[in-house]
């Protein structure tokens, strides 16, 4: 997937938008600069623990928004149903958008709907796309990263993946994971008014904290120390992974990010996102160590050192 | 579908935006207009003669921008692969979409790629979304339509459709129909800068021109004459649509509109139609009767008057 959109998708439309390799585009319109952003969802099982794809599809491009700095205001949604789709599933998951944009605050302000014939799709499919108002003057990015930068984690990973699984696979564990999907645009919005100077945000979704972060490292041509310690895993999702064989660095998040902020801000910036109830596990997990080699050190719980990798293989398909 | 859209989706997340029934949302910016709409495109097959599924992705959504009356800037591209699809048919896909973003003078900023597994999609879906600006002070909608209003269409009708069914039943005519696809920005841009009081913009996508005629009536409440022989049908389409049993009037265009224009802005904005290669063949094929009943009547060739219902079947599934 990662290969397929650097190597081809991404060259066909080269543009200084897409080169900037973030979850938005910042778009300049007489003057007032606006995020563009859009996702298809196609999670399978369209429900599951904690939420479904009508939230997702809200919140995931509401995120899109917020890790770009900007304030979501407005989004389109665009279904592709498969013919024999309940209509009873179709209303709640128009209700879980409903319920999801007035949570975020935002407009659903244009749609369309497709119909694609019995084994042509698979249930439900939603697109959304959104514009945010970028109302503040910092240039959050890949490309603001700088040494010395305090990495910070919004809250405990691996639930979202883990939910996935369970529903599909059936499984039970002692107490039920849900999928952490949640609207972002609160704690960023606490950080930039407590004046933190962000450099860079990116929400934890397919490929889990270490795909983000190592794609920060690369586009942003840095080094970047974890420490797995800090690294916060609730123990259900920690035993649930051990059992599926999964890496909860590896595990998709919907409600998760992490923000590079400048050396001196990391505590401020703390204690802004631990007051947002979105954002109260925050932790400090890290350090940008310098320019080059551009790679992810992960400093174990036993105090060994080891290079985090791209996921090679296809983990969660389907994630959402 | 269009019952669905009523009776559910709209509704649902109803506000000023969607109760203004247009293909695109108009919103304020720090005092700019800017228009932002979404379409999904899973037309079968997805290359077809005359283009693809990129070509129309692109030209489509630029279309429904450019039918707010906005010109059409940026645009989103989502990806829907189901496994299998072959990378060269991306390939051509997405070279379609770069060449139809070039002529329509767009930027594709923003996307994103999912893949499902085989036998759960059919070979690619798009969605684009995309924003453009307003630069001019008309009400560009069904609501500022006014009794007397000349009603002129951009050209023939029924090629888009009829170039689809052909492809799809492998049916051979004397001579090839290709699709219409076409942006529609230069034409709208004509328009404007002719001066014309512009009141309402439509292109004839699904549905074809009566449906496109039927809802502007509806939601402008107003009665509306056609004249039937005033519509142009090229001589092959129209022996197609009559061994398919099929009405052109109900075949989908991707590159055709009717604009509704103030009463004495007729024949120049029909002049400044023909000056422009998208809309060479325009000509004006009605007018508005009046404030109710709002429907529409076609005057036919024999001199009879009928009125044009909505069409209540299925005609021609993913067109587009």
């Amino acid at each position: 997937m990662h290969q397929l959109l650097g190597r081809l998708i991404v060259p066909a439309f080269r543009n200084r938008y897409l080169d900037a390799q973030h979850d938005a585009a910042v778009l300049d319109v007489g003057g007032v600069r606006i995020a563009f952003t859009t996702d298809s969802y196609v999670v399978r099982p369209a429900f599951f623990p904690g939420g479904d794809i009508g939230t997702l599809a809200v919140n995931g491009t509401v995120n899109d928004l917020a890790m770009s700095g900007a304030r979501p205001v407005w989004l389109s949604a665009a279904f592709i149903l498969e013919e024999g789709f309940p209509i009873e599933s179709l209303r709640a998951v128009l209700g879980s958008m409903q319920a999801a944009a007035r949570t975020a605050g935002v407009e659903i302000v244009t749609g369309d709907t497709k119909v694609v014939d019995h084994g042509k799709g698979d249930g439900i499919f939603i697109n959304t796309a959104g514009i945010g108002l970028v109302e503040h003057s910092l240039e959050i990015g890949p490309l603001s990263v700088r040494a010395g930068d305090a990495v910070l984690l919004s809250g405990d990973i691996g639930r979202h993946g883990i939910a996935i699984m369970a529903a599909r696979e059936g499984l039970g564990f002692e107490t039920e994971i849900l999928s952490d999907t949640a609207p972002l645009d609160g704690p960023v919005a606490a950080l930039l008014a407590a004046g933190v100077d962000v450099h860079c945000l990116r929400d934890l979704t397919r490929g889990g904290l270490a795909s983000a972060v190592i794609e920060i490292a690369e586009a942003a041509n840095v080094a970047i120390g974890l420490d797995e310690r800090s690294i916060p895993v609730d123990t259900v999702v920690q035993g649930a992974c051990e059992v599926l064989g999964l890496d909860p660095m590896y595990v998709a998040n919907e409600g998760r990010f992490v923000a590079f902020v400048g050396e001196r801000d990391g505590e401020r910036a703390l204690a802004a996102l631990r007051a947002h109830p979105g954002a109260a596990g925050a932790c400090r997990i890290g350090t940008v160590q310098g320019a080059r080699p551009r790679q992810v050190t992960l400093r174990t719980a036993i105090g060994a050192s080891r290079i985090v990798e791209m996921f090679s293989g296809e983990q969660l398909p389907r994630i959402c």
